[in-house]
């Protein structure tokens, strides 16, 4: 397998992204190409000692900068390193393509450039939502659009237990669809249709899942639009911030609280590794004809390794095949129970 | 002034609510009617020795449940303790209606008894949302209705501006609106558009606020549909609990951190109040004829007592006719506009 990695994709590029590679050229047998200007890029190796022949160098020389409009610059910067690795993809010189560059470039790129599976109707970017003392759940869409039709909210939820499933080795992952209450009938016409018709796939649909029970872990795919999607992704992420900021501040109160927190110091530390989801990987785009992965742009070289590691069975295990497949299969069944 | 109690509303109805009627009566110079089966009420007032003159009774025979359907058990259940009490706030009979009953049945019988007030398409329910660290918001909507057109948004905007300012007495509440970035044209065409009506009115309007930001006080008003703000507030107690289920866990690690929860045990007590929105009172329904509050089923006696007192200024400082006023004002601004 061929693993293609932007070399100038995110804050740290790319230095962090060239020490995650010969990180990931440590672990795992594949071929590692990185894209990007070739100078920085060889600089980086060397910084890293490296001196195998698992990694390779594609020059590119231009590259997408978090400020440039996303379709703009997918159509004109034919040279950038985003660009030149979605075009590998597309041509078959590479079989994964992972990115921590411009989020809306990398989804408008995989499907303009890779193009939609055949039944798609909208590609989406997945996220992994942290669930404190369980597994993760895989998010579903996590604000690559702003509206959904029920339809689109059926492939999320198809999408995304294939992939829980292929890639996280999940048995029957549960698909819950975010929505006011539990009661089938609940929610907006959208919701309403969106769940008739997960109700009719071989899915293991649990229904509607209210927000309160989502950080308990109520689903494994938790399916929704992009803009409740967002609001879930960011919320969690500021609340978790002010909890955890208001318990800290608590711990400096006096000299008793002090020497609790010394004496809480491991538990402080587990506590702060219970909200570090890179250990799972990155973020898969799904719906596009090849594997593309987001990771966040501040990755670490640890966080490259991981997505690089974990992001294997997205090309390996034939996700896009199974998706185009399966939309076939729910087209029918869909199309057979519209007519009864 | 004359407050009027739902008597039967809620899991700790009568008891709570006529004890919490006499404490409110011990701390405030207005008259309480509580509506509900005379006996019963009767008797709890007996279990608290009141002997005083300014809580009387309003009988009423029957009582809407949780389980009954909100259209049909206002229209049939005339005699229901919360269909007697929004009569009396409509027949003058009394100034402010306290109800801890079934939500959605209040807010259909809030509009349908009485009325929406001249100018507003849609009545809402308004909820606190907690900040920590910071005084809370005021959310709108709360889950009144799924789907929201911009111009209701705009309606959430101005009616939490006028709740805030009148009943929290905070000057130029700042006023957000839930979007998937800051930026102006970010969002669905909903969004879109109620950013630029309340663009153009009085309001502190401070734009777009991302989820990320609210918990940490980002604006007074919180504007948004009430699909995504019930996913905000459900979220938001799904997931404190979970930080602090998990946070206690740690604590019962070992000796070493239960000795530290010991020693923490004053902190750990004002944590749990943080999360203690009862000192607030209720939650306001606005756009309606008339101030009504709802509280939460659960609600103890304290929780009954803060909502008369904090509830007052909604009647006393004239909400409704405010509203009804800047309405007005809005339609001719943004008409004026409009046409240049």
């Amino acid at each position: 397998m061929r693993i293609v990695l932007d070399g100038m994709g995110g804050d740290n590029a790319p230095a962090e992204i060239v020490k995650g590679a010969v990180q990931a050229a440590a672990a795992v047998d594949h071929d590692i190409i990185i894209v990007g200007k070739q100078e920085a890029i060889e600089e980086e190796l060397r910084n890293c000692k490296y001196t195998g022949d698992k990694i390779t160098i594609v020059p590119a020389n231009d590259m997408i900068t978090m400020e440039d409009s996303p379709v703009k610059a997918i159509r004109r910067k034919k040279d950038a390193s985003m660009v030149v690795g979605l075009n590998m993809i597309k041509n078959g010189e590479g079989d994964l393509f992972i990115s921590g560059g411009n989020t809306g470039a990398l989804v408008v790129g995989s499907r303009l450039l890779l193009g939609r599976i055949s039944g798609i109707d909208r590609p989406v970017l997945a996220s992994i939502y942290p669930c404190l003392g369980y597994e993760p759940s895989l998010l579903v869409d996590a604000g690559a659009s702003s509206e959904s039709k029920a339809n689109n909210l059926l492939e999320y939820g198809l999408m995304g237990s294939i992939y829980v499933e292929k890639v996280w080795g999940r048995k029957a992952p549960r698909v819950g669809l975010v929505n006011l209450g539990v009661e089938e009938g609940k929610g907006t016409s959208v919701t309403k249709d969106a769940y008739q018709r997960l109700k009719l796939t071989d899915l293991n649909f649990v229904g509607n899942v209210e927000a309160r029970e989502i950080p308990k872990s109520a689903c494994d795919v938790i399916v929704c639009d992009g803009f409740v999607g967002n609001v879930i992704l960011k919320l969690t992420e500021g609340l978790a911030w002010n909890i955890l900021k208001t318990v800290k501040g608590k711990l400096m109160t006096n000299i008793k609280t002090k020497l609790a927190a010394v004496m809480l110091k491991t538990q402080l530390m587990e506590l702060k590794g219970d909200f570090d989801y890179e250990e799972y990987g990155g973020a898969p785009i799904l719906g596009v004809n090849g594997p593309v992965i987001k990771i966040h742009g501040s990755s670490t070289a640890s966080a490259v390794k991981n997505a690089v590691i974990k992001g294997i069975p997205y090309a390996e295990e034939n996700v896009v095949e199974t998706i185009r497949k399966a939309m076939l299969d729910v087209a029918e069944t869909i199309e057979i129970d519209e007519e009864e």
